[in-house]
């Protein structure tokens, strides 16, 4: 019988459990070949606009295999839902029993992302911080600059949004644990920061390979279409080393898609992620380097995370 | 909040509501073009073996989406679990949010696929049926026979299966509510009813079109890839009216698919059970019509029994 467990619940798991670990090793089982990944589900909805989308797989040898359904209608906020919903589905790899269902609502995508952001600053961010950049001011805005004290215990940010109203909350809800500076644009994140975080849905590039200083990691986040892009393609030409979360997703998506369709880098100078954090001489060499990883999302987050919540969750 | 609906209560809810008629409104919608059905998911794993199914689609201005997930572990038994696992996910179709979680496992695909049994009886089964014959012991072959009562009173009941052992067990089973003739081969019981439905996964005919007699319907409900096959081309020839559940499938699987093959018969004179229960024409005209109904089974079946059990709990 199946055990179902509500986002609350889900939420307190989540706060005690080390996340950033279980995506270094989700990653590194990537990266080696051990995954089964099939290609995404997807439904279209046309009234209201909807999308769903299905994803599944597993990690070869394991006890679990999942699904997760995600979908977006972006209509919900007008009758006061998340656009985002969702659950992740747990089976047991031997039997196919089901054996757990989490309502999460969209949430451990958002933290499976986080946890990825802190796991790229471990081995990609310069040793000595001075000032956490972040560009955007939402949801996973505020999860990356939460889950970055994993690595850091820089509390100074600098941060810019669009939206002002948008930055004046981020501002009230993190203001008490970090020392928020307001930057005017992204240029001026990018000159008092070194570890800086993209977040948004920008189509347009918001930080300029001139902006960048020596020795900055970037990790790029928002951008996981064929269209959208926060760095502009010469800052990926001026990086020392550019990571991508999936070698083949980033030949058709992300900043590392754009930069390659623009001629200013190759796709065999791109590095991926669960390599790298094997081998410390694909990581950050010193405090000059200008790092790039770009972070489309993987299903593989997905399976670590929701076996992490079950796991403890039956342990308790 | 999703609702999680157990084996137990699916139960209960399914021996209340009309089955037969939600196969029809769904097979309807299906042949008129209003579902949204993308291609199946699969998930294959290799120790031990087993593979997961995932289905998932909506009829168009619905109220919900529904996603389907069913494996086959084929070394269950050996520990004392079935073959089958699974569930059915119930989402709104106008937010995404998830509704309903049923933990059937794999008991909605058997029930549904038997409505559509009856509900190919209520349109091509002769008037008069002087027995129902029965090809295979399995539990399809017992919902089929029990759903038929829904069409038919007949209660005589020819069957034959390969293994003796589940032939008793079937027998004893059943005994009790139908008058059961335990058939030497396909054949007596071809001689001898003029209702079949072959529920076997055989992969060579059982039934040959020299033993159907005039005015016989059958309902070929095993065959659901290339390899299998219960009728022989020929029969299908034979027959008067030849219909598939969908179109498409038939192209690639089921007894269709191999009689057109073999040459048999064109694919043109196949015509869709949806569209044929919508027109009296395009039904059994007589009863000296020999009649085939081949079923693999469609995504809208899932659709429809996963909205009847859900929107029955919640009402309660």
């Amino acid at each position: 019988m199946a055990i179902v467990i509500n986002l609350e619940e889900i939420k307190k798991i989540v706060a005690d459990i080390d996340v950033v670990s279980a995506m270094e090793e989700g990653f590194v089982q990537y990266s080696n070949g051990n995954t089964v990944v099939p290609p995404v589900g997807e439904l279209l909805f046309e009234e209201p606009k909807g999308d769903a989308h299905i994803k599944y797989g597993y990690i070869k040898n394991d006890d679990y295999y999942v699904i997760k359904i995600a979908s977006g209608f972006y209509d919900n906020p007008k009758i006061g839902l998340p656009s985002s919903q969702g659950l992740m589905l747990l089976f047991d790899q031997k039997t196919g029993v089901p054996k757990g269902v989490l309502l999460d609502e969209g949430y451990l995508t958002d933290i499976r992302t986080a946890a990825a952001g802190a796991l790229a600053a471990k081995y990609f961010a310069p040793k000595n911080i001075k000032a956490v950049g972040i560009i955007g001011t939402g949801i996973q805005a505020k999860l990356q600059l939460q889950y970055l004290q994993t690595h850091t215990p820089c509390t100074k940010v600098w941060l810019w949004g669009r939206n002002k109203e948008n930055v004046a909350k981020f501002v009230k809800e993190l203001g008490a644990d970090f020392d928020i500076n307001i930057a005017e644009n992204p240029s001026e994140v990018a000159k008092n920061s070194n570890l800086i975080v993209t977040t948004t849905p920008s189509e347009i590039a918001l930080l300029k390979a001139e902006d960048i200083q020596q020795g900055t990691h970037i990790t790029a986040v928002g951008s996981d279409t064929e269209h959208k892009q926060e760095l502009e393609s010469e800052l990926l030409k001026k990086a020392s080393i550019v990571i991508a979360d999936s070698i083949p997703q980033s030949k058709s998506r992300g900043e590392i898609y754009r930069a390659v369709k623009d001629g200013a880098i190759t796709e065999s100078s791109v590095i991926e992620l669960g390599t790298a954090i094997q081998d410390p001489a694909l990581q950050r060499l010193n405090d000059e380097q200008i790092t790039v990883v770009d972070l489309t999302g993987v299903a593989v987050q997905d399976i670590m995370i929701t076996k992490a919540v079950y796991t403890n969750y039956i342990k308790e």
